[in-house]
């Protein structure tokens, strides 16, 4: 009864892994539930026997991912230094990454999916919390020498970094491909981009180590 | 004959304003040169004679971008205050607002589409230079206190904030109208964030000036 149960759930899952792969080769618009059946070797009668619509599959890749990011943000309230900072920002650009197709048809898809719009507005104020509360936690290092709240505006911008550095990278060079030294190249300087913003309000000290990322490659 | 030649470019002038207006509204993707030509009210014969594909289409109205970002890029020149970064950031958000669908289906767009690719290189490219004319010259004017070339990764994030902070603004709110006073808000937020990447790098003055457009709107 245990594998009765479970193989429809393993199913399931690997529907969604073939997915979140097409999505991010294609671009989500060209890929369509026939291209997924046939890609899984499954009928299309299967397929829509676990998810009767594209917009279901697109909405549980996106639970995923929220779950990825609901596991990553904690740490933010553990970032004293820049050396913390940069090891949080760059796990965030990976899991960006990893459901990189999200964020290429970010407008389409909003404007076709009514869940997703409210899914990602509580995704990006989540992201403004985990990005305060880093902030924060610089400034209680003595890291960062402004008050997070004299910040204004910088902690919207390091939001929008997030959001979007992974697609500037693509527009500066569409033709990189995707394996993994490229992935680290494009993450790395988002994360020394995002470090970047804060140069000016950082103690000498860590500012000093910020530069040294970019000279040795994070 | 003047009129005779000139009708042909008054329709071709036509056609790319109307098919503007129709890639903005709907997305490039979902307008086909059936609609143009129905929304035009010319036959789909007359549509091919000007532009034999949508691709052309989507070519001329960058070719029409890139003239307007040409002639805004000489003014970074005279930047020396952030009042003159003000006015300079503000009226290039507004003209890439008049050609928002390119961004909003950007990463689609150069995916498919070989010559906008390496337009969009070039077009970056012109982007990252007049910003780094305008760094200079606010260095030059006294407002920056720190060298352009010490600024590191800093002109790269302006660029990646002028490419999508639109982009983003949809995404925090896809509802928003797209009347005059939510473009004027939009446009104002972008100026804003991308002034306040410069803050702690600002002489105590020209930091003061800031903090007062933030308070009082632009």
């Amino acid at each position: 009864m245990a594998t009765s149960s479970k193989k429809p759930r393993r199913t399931a899952q690997r529907i969604l892994e073939v997915t979140l792969d097409l999505f991010n080769r294609f671009g989500e618009p060209n890929v369509s539930t026939n291209l997924i059946s046939s890609e899984l070797g499954i009928s299309p009668g299967n397929l829509y026997y676990h998810y009767p619509a594209k917009e279901q599959l697109i909405n549980a890749i996106l639970a995923e991912f929220e779950i990825a990011l609901a596991e990553l943000a904690p740490q933010a309230q553990d970032v004293r230094h820049v050396d913390d900072a940069r090891i949080f920002f760059r796990a965030w650009f990976e899991a960006s990454w990893r459901y990189r197709f999200l964020y290429r048809d970010l407008s389409d898809l909003l404007s076709k999916n009514r869940h997703l719009e409210q899914q990602f507005r509580h995704l990006l104020r989540h992201k403004q919390q985990a990005v305060e509360t880093l902030l924060k936690g610089l400034h209680q290092g003595g890291a960062l020498k402004t008050e997070p709240q004299a910040l204004g505006a910088l902690s919207t911008t390091l939001v929008m970094m997030l959001t979007y550095w992974l697609n500037f990278e693509f527009v500066r060079n569409p033709r990189r491909t995707a394996d993994a030294s490229d992935v680290n190249h494009m993450v790395h300087n988002g994360t020394l981009h995002s470090l970047q913003l804060l140069s000016g309000h950082l103690s000498d000290e860590q500012r000093h180590r910020l530069r040294s990322f970019s000279d040795t490659g994070i």
